[in-house]
């Protein structure tokens, strides 16, 4: 239904989806919730409001952009995901637009979410046109994480680690510091702040006490703190930097993957970065639970026995872990490679 | 000298030692010789003739030029290389272009050959103007393997390995077939093509077969085929596919790198494709012998022992091998990174 409707959306409306899907980058991309954003334009395509979500508990990007004006009678609202049809913190995005008189509703994505869905039928019920799957791939991309956690019940997974070119963490003695520079680092601190938590495994831990906190060029702290995750048996040293950590700290006591999942999805954790050490960023390689990988590449060569990676689980060729790369970018004098499992597609949409 | 002369060197000059140095490249990348072209302009900055060099006991570059034009009475020659003051299986070219009446000479980098430098000298002796330096870095990074060659009396050693994202060369069951695809793969035998020799060690002669022959995407021989050469004390068996190798083979009967360096240098080889296995690029590697590494990276993950590169003699952070990156190509789905030793930097100019 709704890919052939959007084959016929006119310019103006994927002009204004593309606004609508810049806007919804303006809200968190951390929490329970979608990054979602709204524009309403007039009879002529004018954008006349627009609005985003800004987290749970706030208001929706439609009930956002309709704030902005005295009516809506006759507007067409753009919006990057179907709207809600649930009354949780906040009331149903679809019975806003159809009390605010909206005459269409144009969105990009149907929600997944079987307690939030319906709300495109809620509309075409009260008589508001409907088309939906405008730039449905665009808005996909944008929600990977929230759709594949929504999809699978668990927190969408980044495994990031930096080596050497020839895949090595640290020297023979353990030393690390520094493989990669300025730039990739801040990516990092950057990439922290765009989840809700960091996993690390015990030996980490140990060995280096990391503070893991999402910093600042200055060294100052970024609003977002994602709360670290130690996987392992080992308890953290009651001395551990870990353990000033702004967001506290969830001490799994275990190393069991898919039951820690489980337990940060309960938590309301939708995002993790794991950071390592290698034992923990190959366990979940291993397990095929990496929805998205970070390499950062350093051009420099190590050699020597501390691979950034070590068991995969791989015995011989036709079992490897094949990716496709989605970016390469350029950083200071590193490389950073993003890559997703081969075998894992961009989460469906419903139609 | 030469710098400030350049800097006032007017862009038809500029323009036709860019021709010239894309002349140069028609040439053998292979052999003793470095790849040289010349054009010859008249009065009015138009280009004549134009010429390059064919490979050992073929006419120079200037000499080729020399041919197309009746007279060169108060032309222009504007050549990649400083013209040679040598009489080797061809006469010297700075005397050529004295007896064709030549009135200027404009040329690129200075021969840095003791036995064929002052050619400049002996042009300006004989009353022709002369300018040095035109385009000199680029016409040095086309000639670094060459220039390498001679400023350090052995071959110019390219590294060469392909391995998995996290620096695997195999499986753990030794399977490799293939980590790289097939773009990747054709590159590679047209690498071999633009080398004099191959290195191998015995290790992977033993347990890989290899041709180590340079096809085309057909499967056909390409015309050049470098030789390959066996570092090991362990004989190549009898039946091993190197034995029917078009070029021959060299067995060295150890794995002594500088004397085989300086033996190799003795045949007339000047580039030195190191394809592998591990333990033999390690060694150029870590006894600082590469002058260029290429590094095939392929979007999979493999983990387990086969790392592609093996001790580097490294034991602490301050002790690595720093790259400065060359040049990224995207070849089908792998990555070519080329990377080179950051203390080694282009053979400098006399001047």
């Amino acid at each position: 239904m709704t890919r052939t409707a959007a084959s016929h959306a006119d310019e103006a409306l994927v002009a204004a989806m593309r606004r609508a899907l810049s806007l919804a980058t303006h809200g968190p991309a951390v929490g329970e919730n979608p990054q979602v954003g709204c524009v309403l334009l007039d009879a002529t395509g004018t954008v006349v409001a627009e609005g985003w979500h800004r987290g749970a508990g706030t208001d929706h990007a439609e009930v956002d952009a309709l704030s902005h004006v005295a009516g809506a009678a006759g507007l067409t609202a753009v919006v990057t995901l179907e709207p809600c049809n649930h009354t949780g913190r906040t009331g149903p995005c679809a019975q806003a637009l159809i009390d605010a008189g909206v005459a269409r509703v144009v969105y990009a994505l149907d929600d997944p979410n079987p307690i939030a869905g319906g709300g495109a039928d809620r509309l075409r019920a009260a008589g508001v046109e409907v088309i939906g799957g405008v730039l449905a791939d665009e808005a996909a991309e944008l929600l990977r994480p929230w759709l594949t956690s929504v999809r699978l019940g668990r927190p969408f997974v980044t495994v990031k680690w930096a080596s050497s070119l020839d895949g090595r963490a640290a020297a023979a003695d353990g030393t690390s510091q520094w493989i990669t520079g300025t730039a990739a680092r801040q990516r990092v601190h950057e990439q922290r702040a765009m989840h809700d938590a960091i996993a690390v495994g015990t030996g980490t831990v140990l060995a280096d006490d990391p503070t893991l906190t999402a910093r600042g060029d200055g060294g100052e702290l970024l609003p977002h703190q994602p709360i670290p995750v130690v996987f392992g048996e080992t308890a953290v040293p009651v001395d551990a930097r870990l353990r000033q950590h702004p967001a506290g700290l969830i001490e799994l006591g275990h190393r069991d993957l898919g039951a820690a999942l489980a337990d940060l999805h309960e938590r309301g954790i939708r995002r993790l970065y794991v950071e390592g050490g290698p034992t923990l960023a190959s366990a979940f390689l291993r397990a095929g639970l990496a929805d998205e990988v970070l390499v950062y590449l350093a051009p420099l060569l190590i050699g020597g026995p501390r691979v950034a990676l070590d068991d995969l689980g791989v015995t011989t060729m036709s079992e490897v872990h094949r990716l496709s790369i989605h970016r390469i970018e350029t950083l200071g004098d590193d490389l950073l490679v993003v890559a997703r499992p081969r075998d894992t597609p961009t989460p469906a949409m419903k139609d």
